[in-house]
């Protein structure tokens, strides 16, 4: 049996070569998963990419932006969550389950984020890259809510009705929820956003 | 190198030796997780453990009884969750959340409940059975409340948020649920159960 060959790597490839994207990528994610969101930095995914970290930054703009394609999430919730909350401040609830809703029904992109979600739930390791990377991203945007109070204790009630819909309907399937049209269960689930958002909550 | 030796078998060893629950336990965790609840059987269980039938119902009164020893739950939902559910109605979700959070809160408790949620989230093969085994149970009682309607509908919905409080309070650790009170969380969140539960909901 012939020994294996290691892959030839050409002088010119760290540079930029179709591959070194990538490589930052398998980087990112590594280091994410061993030191957490926070401890991450932009020049230590470089050293271990073994580029240099003005490459990541032509790749990525910014931790975040690096943390969504490690991810391995199919949208950016940077561009779809504005829609939904920058409308009238009535029915924002509804239209922000609706927008969640749209995104995991879409059957293309459904095995990515369900593999996003298992593997942050069923592993100690990832469940906290979850909360420090994307749903402090989530937050900050309800924060931009204008008149918002108290945003981080609002954003994340709303965010546990949004993980409990999103693990009912898609990871344990349970009925109706399960099998209900989006925009219905939209408008079931609107208002209980809507009331953690912006009610008096004592 | 000695061969392994089979562990040896007394012959009155089936009939009820200090193993022979826990070895229906085991049959009961396997039958479960290949086939779900639904297609899982007291007889079925026994023949995989190699037992007469009788000994299973020996140790557990019925299919539910064993899913919950096979589950591992560290607390029995039939015995629990009566005492928040039939006192008065009003303050009934307040109560319910508590009694949840009072047990996920006993640090004697939470390893074991831990183990169950990120096994049932983190694999495809395992959620189905908290549908089916657990989440049926709790709604079940749910439906049981004096003059409710749509039991289903309304209890996936008040579960869907007890889910999310329970994955962002102790799987993901999102901040402040993860340190609030228990009163104050339960204080929060009631009132989207009540809601749920008994709100017309359109």
């Amino acid at each position: 049996m012939a020994a294996p060959v290691a892959p030839r790597r050409g002088v010119g490839r760290r540079r930029g070569s179709p591959d070194t994207r990538g490589e930052i990528v398998a980087a990112a994610r590594r280091e994410f998963a061993a030191k957490g969101f926070d401890n991450t930095s932009l020049r230590g995914v470089a050293r271990t990419a073994g580029v240099d970290p003005a490459l990541v930054h032509h790749y990525f703009s910014d931790k975040q932006d690096l943390f969504l394609a490690a991810m391995n999430l199919p949208f950016d919730p940077r561009t779809v969550l504005p829609p939904a909350l920058q409308g009238p401040v009535d029915g924002v609830g509804e239209r922000l389950v609706g927008t969640v809703l749209q995104i995991w029904d879409d059957p293309a992109l459904r095995p990515a984020l369900l593999s996003v979600v298992r593997s942050a739930l069923g592993n100690e390791g990832t469940a906290h890259l979850l909360r420090d990377g994307f749903l402090r991203l989530v937050i900050e945007q309800i924060a931009a809510l204008p008149g918002i109070s108290d945003p981080q204790r609002r954003g994340s009630l709303a965010g546990s009705q949004i993980i409990g819909l999103i693990v009912a309907r898609y990871v344990v399937g349970l009925e109706p929820i399960a099998s209900m049209p989006a925009v219905r269960l939209a408008a079931l689930v609107g208002p209980t956003i809507e009331r953690y958002l912006f009610d008096d909550l004592g």
